[in-house]
């Protein structure tokens, strides 16, 4: 949208002006300068090499791209709305550098597969990208994790402390989750590894061309194998979205544990300056910008699905001009994940962790009545749906003495069950509970450290 | 994400750096320029008049927010993204022209309830653009339906025609639901039209401020009531993106009628030259790019409510820095309604309808097969559940000997009804039968000059 | 979807049997029983008050209607899925009744108009129900307001405490989202409140009814204007939807206080048992099972309106069967909508405020160091850009001495500004300060005893 | 919803009820009673064999599992909505049929992992599933592909046509973007196929489970490696939704292909009477209902992503009753899915095309133009950017003439470019056209050919 539209104006009229405004996509395709640029010179040197064009006006064309790939990164390439998109743009400049060699350039290509293999490109290196943000992030978390593997913290459901677990295992937890987005991002762009270049308008072309070749050139596993998928198939753009609204899911749950664990009530994690503002009026508030920002960024990340899922849903083979809606939902979700990932990563390795603040929330709430339940069911072999309610009545005991279990007296949990024997208050502290937790993925220390191993290695 | 990423680049690294990059809105809240120097101005005049401020500070400020309307209007202005957002940034610029005053500005105001009046008073104005926007088209389509009042095309169910009906009814199909759209939009900007102007942070002032003065200065109806509300809700840029993706999902559907009836299958309307590209190598083509780019933005605009409401959805009262997101959704919506709104009145104003390609594929199928069987149920007072088989035998027979129902002969009728008279050769031809449909909404020529005559007094 | 699936059976194969499956649709427009009857007795009387049928047929149809309608209220009514609809289950079951003179009621009228205006009945009760579960959850909270007009709260941004507000306060604040709510509901019953019964196949009939007639009969304010638009507009249903998610929206933020404030952390309130559960482990551990429920509910409010708009989206004019999916959609929303807004209702009206937590945990974090930065301002004249590094500067030397503003000494603050008299002290207890906010809409009790007086008289 | 709502009734009051109402999930979970049931058998082995219970209970938990799956396969098991859920439903039967024993298989078990356990089981089946279902729907295309491989039809861009195709190249398409989607739900059942049985409540166990030896009975590839991710991590289901709603975009787009192809205007197909209906009164006309409700569904299945992510997006660890919601989004779509799937495979085995209808609408619009403009590229050594011109200028003078590019005379061609040789005609015909797109993946009959033998030998 170039008009200038910050006092509410309205677009001029008239159907020129109009179209003017609508119909251009070079204020956003021209971030594929440097994917068209690669398209051109692996299919310059495959028209060479086959003899469709000649060898000198491939050497021309190189070296008029390299020339445009020059002037781009020197900030001097003019970009004219008038050629519409990135590959008009470029072409027009490359006749004004090398002349009528330019032309031969498009030999058994069309726009159609250009723009698709340019898209296919950028995808590719975005998830890419997306691959390395997460994999920072989870090195950020598995620092913290190292750090805090016997920290204890209240592990929750429903909001509530429910059991002890350990800070470590906490932000292991995340590792997984991301370590599945990258999973996906890997898987997306194995299946879009397939080159269009060569499908022409739709139909293939009859010029001898070597698919194959332009493939291997663009690091394409294989050249697609029908030119009306090749240019019709967006589903590689929408696996690409489906993948970064996953991991943003994943990002908004983490801010908002970063969010809520921040607050007073909670103080489990001081985050640095860097990532919090603060007022001169307040002093001691810290306003949790930057996780309050991914959460909120993550709503943009399904918007993108959303929209260009509907937009594809209507479309019949093989181009519609519909379609040029894919870039920029594709580019604001790469940008948006991105930064949020950086930030993320960032904030996680900045943090410190409260270690006191979170022991204390794991205290009340009787916290390791299930180990209680556990250690009847073991001991006095009762079934397990009879423990719970031998430990309930202990802890309401416990509640009305206002004690912790692990300070309630043998005689008190006598009195509902006799046979309990002080071998009980092994299991009865938040230290013990944590420690039995042995359990294979369990949040024992040793078995934190175990996770923390792995993606040593893993991550290394 | 103003980073240059055209070469796919990745984003500096360190907390600071990356805060700079995900922090400031002012690259997009500029557009609130207007907003916020009339909310000021606003602020200032009550801030006077109720003595909270000198007088002569607010001559001070007003006429400093006057030079800084200056400087953005001339585009001198410099916009800072350290400042963060256009509140900063106007008021640091205000501070540098008149000193201290500009700090008194601020009395009794936040930045919390300073950036909700903004947006609400955007999010008003653009209500009255898409009612605009959509008023220019509807009147673009009566132009048509007003030539077209009895231009005879198929009436289409699942895409197949099925009665004959009028172009002019047709396109009036859309002036309702247009007109519906706005009832939408001025119901939303009703709906918002109230001052959050002196919520301040969240609680309420201290300062005996007068809202109903600044909400009066607004043009808001009234103030809003209660204080937590005016800070923290975000339905009012719900409903309008809500209703910005029912009138794009119109918008969809209207497009892909273009699309459809300019494809030579079809033929029934010739788009302009404007709206349409061609190719040199086949003169003849003519792609509807414009119907499908407003097509394919609708998508667009759904996407933009699913963002905000996912977002909106996850937070406590009252501010959190997630809400940082509404602005640019909303602007994202407001430029893909409006430029759509634009393109599609223009394109329908400068279509031709083609009434010989319309009537042609009105012809067969034998779209009067209902006036048969209606005429038989009323000459022979069939039970309707009767007729319609009689009138499919006939149709059976018009179908085996290869002609239109209005060239079966009295005879052939006989054969399957013998009380059929040849009065029914009064509703088996196209005008006939659409000139039967008088029923009030009807597709009759006269119902639908009815119709036209409505919408000129409505729309002039 | 009909098939027991409970083993992961596949569907039968077969093509015969896969229509079977995939397309009646009774199993749920069942539903809309009570509508069909209507539109079929308006339609009946209409009929004979026309001529078009006589009276003694309308009297049979009419007498057949009631006895179906008493079979289906009393459970003995059989629905055919080989009769698809409930409109064919209704006439097939009329004519086993009746005999001939049921086929009469179909005479001048479509399964394509009678479909809609059932639909269009249903939807517009939904929105008076919604409009009553509203008004009754407004009441819950209106109720709570009042007994806490003065109870002291954090007030918050970011999550965390800011200044203090009364509970009746942010209570209000609910009210006030879901009286917007409640207006938008209105709004979409006003707009779709006309009747498309008439309309036939989709241009209109050559039968001399009278719409005037069905449309009163039916309540509906006036017939729609253009047959097309009767048939292919579905708007009032995204309308509908969207108002729904946005209510589910507002839902879910108040869903997400109320898990939040009864997690030990806060405790603010305590909801009653019957929207809790415990465990006979934990006693003392209450799950805010109901809220959760509600919370999550809400997603799936958006995802009905995401369906449908995507549906509706690429429909040409005028019925496609594409369309058979918006009942789903509705019902499913509504009935989302619905036991959310009542359960929420009787959760709010159940739940007990914790005033001692709620001030308790207003107190830290210095929530008054904006009244003392405002006490400055006012007392000193400063501006007010100054007077929060004055008062921030205070808060510092407050936190070192470990205390509340309200119990640092004047000479301590006086060190930092001499000009501070004992006044100030009258502005930094917590009910100094809200009782300060006396600006409209503020948190001052004296403000939220007007509101709860405003909405007494609007919600008795 | 259990409630009759058939009459627009509204809930019971009374919170008891309302949480009736909204509590139990029994109604759609009883679904996962085959997943529930191979769980707790696994589980009860695992037990003994660790020597955590007898083998003497584990005999009798085993023999009463059977009985259970017995009673529910015969229908006579009855499910019950105070039970909540299918988990508690089996257990309390369970407990009736073997007493005390019963208690003892939920040793070291929780419903946090037991319910999550049985969801991966479930989603991993629907994964195989929907392979199946899009297999069946790849071999139907390849069956008709197989059929045409010759048949010329138009390729179309902007939906007019383009440049000729062949029907069996344009179905290849598809069964190319079906295979993605194979690979997609492969790659979901891939990453989903860890067990979190095990992982208890949330944090492991104290009990010497071997998670391995579970994780092995149920077919897992590994036990996940945190406990706190098994509970608490959704992104299976989201990524199946994910898959789904991608495979029914490409479903959606098939199915508006086979709609338009279907109408008189295209004519290109005809659909077998089981998948369309018409009318008795017009019998020429044939609705392609089943087309259109694929096509209409498709919209469902983003809008279930939608609402889940929607859910999750919101949620800190470990689990909150919100994630009841997973279930029924996940069922909704995979019936769906399912349903769309199987309807869609035997509606294209049933189609026939028709070649005539295909050829005719290919003939006009000079489709030859591009064969054309690269016979002069290559025969004239022009460049491809001036080709297009004087193709251009030939096909205009064919458009005055009124005849077909290979109908218009040497002499007129030579008029435009003298060197115009005869051999020029070799290229201008459909045929022709179609026979040297010999471009790997090209149109021409040989590479369609080729393709159809890679796809019998990958689908047989």
């Amino acid at each position: 949208m170039s008009t200038n539209k910050m006092w509410g104006g309205r677009f001029e009229s008239g159907p020129a002006a109009i179209m003017r405004e609508i119909t251009p996509s070079i204020d956003f395709d021209k971030r594929l300068a440097g994917e068209d640029l690669a398209g051109s010179r692996a299919h310059a040197r495959m028209l060479a090499h086959e003899g469709i064009i000649s060898k000198e006006d491939a050497a021309q064309i190189l070296s008029g791209l390299d020339q445009v790939e020059a002037e781009i990164k020197a900030g001097t390439f003019v970009f004219k709305r008038e050629l519409e998109d990135i590959h008009l743009n470029i072409e027009a400049r490359l006749a004004e550098l090398i002349g009528p060699a330019a032309g031969r350039l498009h030999t058994a290509r069309s726009r159609n597969d250009q723009v698709v293999t340019d898209f296919r490109l950028w995808v590719r290196a975005a998830c890419q990208r997306a691959d390395e943000g997460l994999m920072a992030l989870q090195r950020a978390l598995l620092a913290q994790a190292d750090k805090h593997i016997a920290t204890i913290m209240p592990g929750f459901t429903h909001m509530q402390p429910a059991q002890p677990v350990t800070f470590g295992h906490h932000m292991l937890a995340y590792v997984e989750m991301f370590a599945r987005d990258r999973g996906r991002f890997e898987d997306a762009k194995k299946r879009l590894n397939e080159s269009p270049l060569g499908a022409a308008a739709l139909a293939g072309t009859s010029f001898a061309i070597d698919r194959e070749f332009t493939a291997k050139a663009l690091h394409f596993a294989r050249p697609m194998r029908n030119s009306m998928d090749a240019i019709s198939a967006r589903d590689f753009a929408l696996e690409y979205l489906a993948a970064c609204s996953i991991a943003a899911v994943h990002l908004s749950r983490l801010a908002g544990e970063l969010v809520q664990w921040s607050t007073p009530a909670f103080g489990f994690v001081k985050l640095s300056d860097a990532f919090t503002t603060g007022s001169s009026i307040m002093p001691q508030k810290r306003n949790p910008d930057a996780a309050e920002l991914i959460r909120g960024k993550s709503g943009r990340v399904l918007g993108d699905f959303v929209a260009l899922a509907t937009v594809v849903k209507g479309l019949v083979l093989t181009y519609g001009t519909d379609l040029q809606e894919d870039k920029e939902r594709v580019f604001d979700a790469a940008d948006t994940l991105e930064i949020s990932l950086a930030a993320m990563a960032a904030m996680v390795a900045d943090l410190t962790a409260q270690p006191e603040a979170m022991r204390r929330a794991a205290e009340p709430g009787f916290p390791t009545a299930t180990d209680l339940a556990d250690w009847i069911v073991r001991a006095r072999e009762k079934p397990v749906r009879e423990a719970p309610h031998t430990a309930g009545s202990i802890v309401k005991r416990a509640e009305e003495k206002g004690v912790t279990l692990d300070r309630l007296s043998l005689e008190e949990m006598q009195a509902v069950d006799p046979a309990i024997t002080k071998a009980v208050f092994d299991v009865l502290t938040l230290d013990a509970s944590v420690h039995s937790r042995m359990s294979l993925g369990g949040t024992a220390p040793g078995r934190v450290k175990e996770q923390v191993a792995f993606w040593k290695d893993r991550l290394k």
